[in-house]
């Protein structure tokens, strides 16, 4: 098994993150975002037309997306599952892994853009497929939507311990790596002036997976 | 069972498809996005903490997120299957379902800003909660987004009947929405010019569930 992608990459760590809790090895094929290399190396294109990373590649079968691969490493892989039974909590999870991707990662990423992390990737080599920092009225924008995020996270975390309810499941490896750069781009108050969501970050951040997989480019 | 929604809206549209395939009658409740309901109206907000539509309400559960509404729907009901049963198949079904909330919607969305279908929405007493129209230059990055995206498709559809392989799935029915809508608004060339995507677009759109809940508005 293999995955074509990058350490420092937030949809990568969610991939490893998986594999780490299925306490499974795959090879790290890295494609270079920071050069560009997504976009512009045939042998990665051939794998994903879109020029993304990730992608997997398991016994001749390539997929891309990282919430359709974290969904598939789940299924596929022995060991503890990351996908609730109960049909609602189920429902729930993707609810949160869709919540994410159209309400969260979206204005985080536009937060981490006027932080130092972003920087590294701001002077590569590759940056011309970046967007540039955020300007103030765009910054202040996200700062509201990503508090409102935060927001409904708390209301639901103060009842229940992990996004879709009982256990730790794809919905919490989903928000972790935005999170984390978030908090190393100087947004750590999102974090920790929301007592249920701190303790859930202290909770899932400190999973032997996450100790594995987090804490490049300065995450914290 | 509730939907909570307008049939107008693309989200909706898959929805109510689901609901038809299934052959399970569902009380749709208005919220009216033209008029800003989904945004403005606290029992809305109660449901939807974001603010947007639909919502299913289902023996005292509430649900958000069309594309998490769709798959419960389809475990929840009895009747045709729209999820592979394969462990690989089913992997690609959410691969596309995650591809076109990542690549195929944002771009197809401000193509249909372009055209006179969109005049409605824009002109509506709600609209100060939707885009403009996209300038020229954002256009010409559209639509060459959407040709790159119906380009992917193509080659995945001259092989294979439906995205995720032998049988229609969830997978299809994410795209179909957005499709009618641009096809309405002068976009009908990005289909009719790729063979496999016209002859499978002839397919899906001339099933009962798509007869029944599409064509409004002024979709094809």
């Amino acid at each position: 098994m293999k995955i074509y992608g990058m350490q420092e990459s937030t949809c990568t760590q969610k991939v490893l993150t998986v594999l780490a809790e299925k306490e499974h090895e795959a090879e790290l094929v890295e494609v270079n975002v920071l050069m560009g290399e997504d976009k512009t190396l045939p042998e990665h294109l051939a794998r994903h037309p879109f020029g993304e990373i990730p992608v997997l590649e398991d016994d001749g079968f390539l997929l891309y997306e990282s919430r359709a691969i974290i969904r598939y490493l789940d299924q596929r892989l022995p060991g503890r599952s990351l996908t609730p039974r109960d049909l609602r909590e189920w429902a729930l999870m993707e609810q949160w892994i869709s919540s994410e991707q159209s309400y969260f990662s979206g204005p985080v990423y536009d937060v981490i853009r006027s932080g130092p992390v972003y920087n590294i990737v701001w002077n590569s080599p590759g940056a011309v497929y970046f967007p540039p920092p955020p300007d103030e009225p765009m910054l202040q924008k996200a700062r509201q939507d990503v508090g409102k995020a935060f927001d409904v996270m708390e209301r639901t975390l103060s009842s229940q311990p992990y996004l879709a309810g009982a256990t730790f499941s794809l919905a919490d490896v989903t928000h972790m790596p935005y999170i984390s750069y978030l908090i190393a781009s100087g947004g750590g108050d999102f974090v920790s002036s929301r007592p249920s969501v701190a303790a859930w970050w202290e909770r899932v951040s400190s999973r032997p997976s996450w100790r594995k997989v987090g804490k490049v480019l300065g995450q914290a």
